[in-house]
């Protein structure tokens, strides 16, 4: 259960070919070394970028609820991973008994972060799988290596499917603009390459002079923390500012273009992100700005109406009234830590998917990417 | 011109008699201790309450600088001492010659925050009490004590002043309601009571049932560790939030009133107030909640037409790259850090001052206001 550290320099991770790191990385079993789900440590972002190295499925819970790896798409890549581990390390010799050890893992993974749709998407593909296999007859091994075969290919996905999504929204970014977003929705948000971000990262790519400002996304300060170092690797000009200026900028005309990632879509569209999105929402429709949202179909909850079924997580008050270890607030002060909030379709201009952007009424143009599968 | 550290403990310092904690307080000279202008170090609030002894105008400028002191009101109180230190330890024999160092006093004490009118208010009325004395042929002594006497009596105004604005903005407030407010405008930002915060202080003890939420006012924190500081000292029940939550709880129905203080205000009502303000105005104004600002008439800027007229201050970068010394963006990250913005009239419900609220259309109340004078 222990995590292993690897330092990223000691480990070159080029894997995947889609930038200069990598997210989450399969080690294969050798000289000794057991499997290993390797995920950049993004507690130690931007000081130090360094590997952990997950060994069995409570080892990838902790890195999930301790947000060593997070990122709704992310974490439905390291949740597949994770199950793949679990029927690897379980010590099941008959394929009922692997099922039963599948369905305690999966049940331990979901609730180390219920709230983002994509590990519960991924956990579910997994345990469908294998009571398919087992029904099929298939054998305790046949099992481990077809959910393992699963995981890579939800990772492969996911990087595909997030160059899609790029290149559908890189057209929307007006050329010369200030492009702003919350949060990070980059490559450490997905298993490669970034919705949000990857869109802002596609648009540059395409040779559009763009600027980013970044929101710091207090408490968790993954902008300041995660997307500033991306842009930075990528060598994408971009602003820091404080959750607070976005509005001022809005105001003065400095900003042209608002995206963010998702959490959670609800049929009609409603978007529940990273807290401080709906009031970017909000915003964006008194400034008359085009807000937004990139995100996979797996993000898209088909089984909710609307945005009030989504339940929003509270999160530890610790990451308020503290900052880096430093405590700011006064001892014994009570805070509040909403995790996410929703938007309302109404202030959303489109979500862009891998099988194109979305428009108002969302409800049909929803149901219409969903139905080109 | 080296500060001096008294601690809190050894000093009990009551002489206002408005709460359990001083923001500043005038020291006579005594014992062989020379004169000092006793300031609470907010830097090192909420975790020590010590109080600094600035013994001339430069230490004075150099706690308005680095922000040991704060606050529009509180500036001004700390401007005018400042001046009568500048004619304390002036070596002019003269009076002509006490003019010419109280004008270089005055303008370095100015330049330490150019955006709050209050300073510049406040050393003017000093300048020109001196000037009108020099004229009246008085004695470079009587000059000293009657500045003294000023700083004295604005330090007094200020109190009374913050009283009035309370009585006539807890009237505002729903008796069980949820009062969300902005940066730091208590005791601590002004002479002695608040203004903003002095307004829902007495909401508190008028007996009405209240609960404050609080921002934490990022990047300099003030709502976390002042404002949540002195609502714990007060026993006021509140809840600190990030800035990216306010408008989250406004879309639940979790605020009822807001109020915020300022920093500059144009004829017409627009307000120039800690960053982030701007954004409360706009989710206020998509929530049809009341938005009012408390300020003293002395923050009104009767020179300037609009808010297009107020200079934005921009203050240190490393403020959002860093928190309370901890490096949080990259090495080498751009930011920006504007610390105030301009909220518009037309989003402001009213102008809480000394001499009752001011409604909108404001160019014409905030005029019948000053005439009343």
């Amino acid at each position: 259960m222990a995590n292993q550290e690897l330092t990223a320099a000691a480990n070159p991770v080029q894997q995947n070919g889609v930038g200069p790191y990598n997210t989450l990385e399969w080690r294969p079993a050798a000289g000794g070394q057991p499997e290993a789900l390797l995920l950049l440590d993004q507690l130690l972002l931007p000081h130090k970028a360094v590997m952990v190295a997950c060994l069995d499925y409570l080892a990838v819970g902790q890195a999930i609820s301790t947000m060593q790896v997070r990122g709704a798409p992310a974490l439905g890549v390291t949740g597949a991973y994770g199950m793949a581990l679990a029927a690897i390390r379980s010590a099941a010799t008959r394929p009922d008994e692997l099922l039963a050890d599948l369905a305690i893992a999966g049940k331990h993974l979901y609730e180390t972060r219920p709230t983002a749709v994509n590990l519960g998407w991924a956990i579910n593909r997994c345990q469908k799988l294998a009571l398919r296999l087992v029904q099929e007859g298939r054998s305790v091994e046949e099992i481990r290596a077809e959910l393992l075969t699963l995981a890579k290919q939800i990772h492969e996905d996911d990087i595909r499917i997030n160059r899609q999504m790029g290149a559908f929204g890189a057209e929307l970014i007006p050329d010369g603009g200030q492009v702003l977003t919350h949060c990070n929705t980059g490559a450490l948000a997905t298993a490669g390459f970034g919705t949000a971000l990857g869109v802002i990262r596609a648009a540059h790519e395409a040779g559009k002079k763009i600027h980013v400002w970044v929101d710091e996304t207090r408490p968790y300060l993954q902008g300041a923390r995660l997307t500033a170092w991306e842009l930075h690797q990528l060598e994408i000009p971009y602003t820091l500012i404080t959750d607070s200026m976005a509005g001022h900028l809005m105001s003065r005309g400095q900003v042209q273009f608002i995206v963010t990632g998702a959490d959670r879509i609800a049929s009609n569209g409603d978007t529940a992100n990273k807290i401080g999105t709906y009031s970017l929402g909000v915003l964006a429709h008194a400034h008359d700005i085009p807000f937004y949202i990139a995100a996979p179909l797996s993000t898209i909850d088909l089984s909710i109406p609307d945005g009030s079924h989504i339940p929003i997580e509270e999160r530890s008050v610790v990451e308020v009234t503290t900052i880096g270890g430093t405590r700011m607030a006064p001892e014994g002060a009570k805070a509040a830590h909403p995790a996410f909030d929703v938007t309302p379709a109404r202030y959303i201009h489109g979500i862009i998917t891998e099988r194109g952007v979305a428009r108002p009424p969302f409800n049909d143009s929803i149901k219409a990417l969903f139905e080109e599968e």
